[in-house]
């Protein structure tokens, strides 16, 4: 349970909710909650049939629920009736929050944190201790910069970012508006790339930088390498999971999702709405197309056509990589009818 | 070789040892060895068959040795018998660990430091330089904060516990007693939700919180996200390598061991004395059951019953699996042979 | 497109290119390009037929082309021809980047440093805000450590090191000469190893160090432990790609390459010039030999002899692995076969 600081009215929540009060009992609520944990004083939903006993037994002082369901069967309490009860109870939580939120009002600088004289504050800006802005830094307003993160010469960060502890922007970084960075994430470090000149590997120069769009988020501790000679591109709300490794000169589709320990291998391109699961690997100058699904743990190898659902190491269309393993869990059964049916042509019995 | 301050007696390493002095020259032991690098100041100890030439050519002070040994065959030095050789010898690597461990005594805070004034600190803590610790964050007893790290609001710390440098812990975390978290962890970074609006990827609020039992460890570079509404859980005594993911709302059980890169997704649930072998993926919304052992690499999709050793992609029954490959590994062979069967039935061959 | 401060003149990039200049406009160069990106201003290469329209189209000032190129039918503009377009280029890049490099001259010590007392600088050291560097550190020379990175007691960094930001470097840790450190890796931290006493997981102790020797790179975010007795080695010249780990006592072998989010398990030992592509897992206790090459996304859980390729889950001769592939994806049609068969010889069709 999540308790706020503010109280709301039920009439209010059901507006926020956009839905249909059902009221019963006037009280007021301060806090959002699964059914079970609930109390007098929380908000909460139902949904998923799964937990029937639970909405059952829930506590709550209001709970959404789907349009449809016949309350006249429920238990006597408040009810608001939506479309879509997750989505208005999300509305309600944001709305709780939005209240919460400690708006960023004037330059709030502290003093331990080290800014380059060359760089010009914008008019609302929060910069925690220890943060590091080195020369030529450029700022939107309204940005959040928190504890230890360091923001390398040259980079620029747009409107309404917030960045978290313990970042490392490396230089030349391009920011968007909107962007949150979790904490440990390593922006723009050079691309791994060497020649071996018959006695060492000789490093290629990264010279190219990392462009991220407006309304991404990244997850803690994820690595995006800065592009060779051009540049690594981060696409307009994209939503990247922690510990993700986006490789140099890497394109990465507008709103496409990467889950966790998932990596991209230089050069390749993501197209828009494409979904990689978690821990997924795909090989370097690899076209994956638009709207594709790529399953947990599969390595793509191969250029993946729009729309597709791939699957499998090597990754391949889901539908046959299913077959295969059904397949191959015969397999072994397989075998030894095999080798009878060979048994007996070499006996003859088959003659 | 590990050199220590104080030197011991090779009586009270028996007696530290558990186990029974065999004297043959008195010396004073300083520091901990393999067989191989020790010299007249080591103790080591030797368990293995395997490296019984080392053993015997070993210059080491003393040697911890089985007590079921026949030590007349042996060569003429210092040695100890004991039941379990390297249990002993990790006793004794822990006394001198202990005796040379700078004890935390008093309020011992780095002026670089920035403690919120709403903190409480105890009566022993040790905060090294450009910590920052934020508003309400409350402390056990003997706790050590090492620089760089960062505890956000609401956060709380139990006695005993050692936090490394660069950790970001998030607010209302709650971290139990002995538990050790290494550098560059980031602890109760939002969980990954998003729901598609019809144009956009809306971020699902993260409100719930992490919760780490005691005698926990969590390893360099581990990330660890709160929950959605309810929270993350890891339970007492599980311990967690390098670059592990732990994603909102799981649940590892009491003891349990994850290797490194290893990655639970949203929601899934480890039972008590599990094993995780390295770069292992739980897919979310999974059940694993008590003493399930995962082998390196495995892919785990469906809930997995107590007891169980399971390995593959997507994980199975080991036994199973390893049939399946030594099937795979003679599958271009069956599929020639199946050919030629067909080849025959074709041409009438077998009629 | 990357611009310098300084201008060169054509026939002292030919010079630098190592090739022969041909020459149609006096022109100075300031920048370098792909070849779409490029204007008047720029140096550009072209090697690979693929880019050939955009070689013909490209508006670079000079361009470097193979020696054997037939100029007579390329568009009139400079040309240096040269045996390694690529590589030429790379040394160019290189010369730019040689004379923008700001020298570290002199022990320039940002005031918010910490640096124990006991701590010996060097002629030529650059230490950045928020950096720690604790007892006993010892230093070569032309050094530089960027913000907000920690050296614990009795660690070594060699000469013309540079460790980024937010880096954790341990107690004990031996960094060899000319070794780059990207932000957020850690080194040092403990080995994972726990031994059941019955109850709970006992720490086996980490008292081992870290050794890393001239020439090696580490990624962003990589973690490497200490060894529990013995060390952990990487040996020279070996590069490390982004979120790696490496555990304890490993030896990694001179000039080898691991690229990004793979995993080398405890007491495991790589060959000289040994590739390990992306996402790669090396169980505990292996000999992987040297020139060996694993493919990306393999688990290698037994030794490999020198200069094998190898590929797979488990990982087993890349060539063997291939054709298991593509039998694999015939087996969903074998197996309906097979059945046939059996049918038909249970209904006595065969007989």
């Amino acid at each position: 349970m999540k308790k706020f600081k503010e109280s709301l009215k039920l009439a209010k929540l059901a507006k926020i909710s956009n839905g249909k009060l059902i009221l019963i009992e006037n009280l007021n609520i301060n806090s959002v909650s699964t059914l079970e944990e609930a109390d007098k004083t929380s908000l909460a939903f139902y949904q998923n049939k799964k937990f029937h006993n639970s909405f059952l037994q829930s506590k709550a002082g209001v709970i959404l629920i789907p349009k449809d369901e016949n309350i006249s069967g429920l238990p006597k309490r408040n009810y608001i009736l939506c479309e879509k009860p997750y989505f208005s109870f999300l509305m309600a939580v944001s709305y709780f929050l939005e209240k919460e939120k400690i708006q960023i009002s004037g330059q709030n600088i502290h003093p331990n944190a080290s800014i380059d004289s060359s760089v010009k504050l914008p008019k609302n800006i929060r910069i925690a201790a220890n943060v590091i802005i080195e020369k030529n830094v450029e700022f939107g307003n309204n940005i959040e910069i928190e504890a230890n993160t360091i923001v390398k010469n040259n980079s620029q960060i747009g409107d309404n970012s917030h960045i978290f502890p313990n970042v490392t922007i490396y230089q030349e970084v391009s920011i968007g508006k909107n962007v949150h960075i979790h904490a440990g994430c390593v922006i723009g470090s050079d691309g791994f790339g060497y020649l071996w000149d018959g006695k060492k590997h000789r490093k290629i120069p990264q010279i190219g930088k990392v462009i991220i769009e407006d309304n991404v988020e990244l997850g803690a501790n994820v690595t995006v390498d800065r592009g060779t000679l051009g540049d690594t591109i981060i696409r307009e709300g994209s939503k990247i999971d922690n510990l993700v490794q986006i490789g140099h000169n890497v394109i990465l589709g507008k709103n496409s999702i990467v889950c966790a320990q998932s990596g991209i291998a230089g050069s390749s391109e993501i197209g828009e709405n494409t979904i990689l699961a978690g821990q997924v690997g795909v090989a370097d100058h690899i076209k994956v197309g638009k709207n594709v699904t790529v399953a947990a743990k599969s390595g793509v190898s191969k250029n993946v056509p729009n729309g597709k659902t791939i699957f499998g190491y090597p990754a391949t269309d889901a539908h046959l990589q299913r077959r295969m393993i059904a397949s191959l869990r015969e397999l072994p059964k397989m075998r030894k009818i095999l080798h009878r049916l060979i048994e007996e042509e070499k006996n003859g019995t088959k003659k």
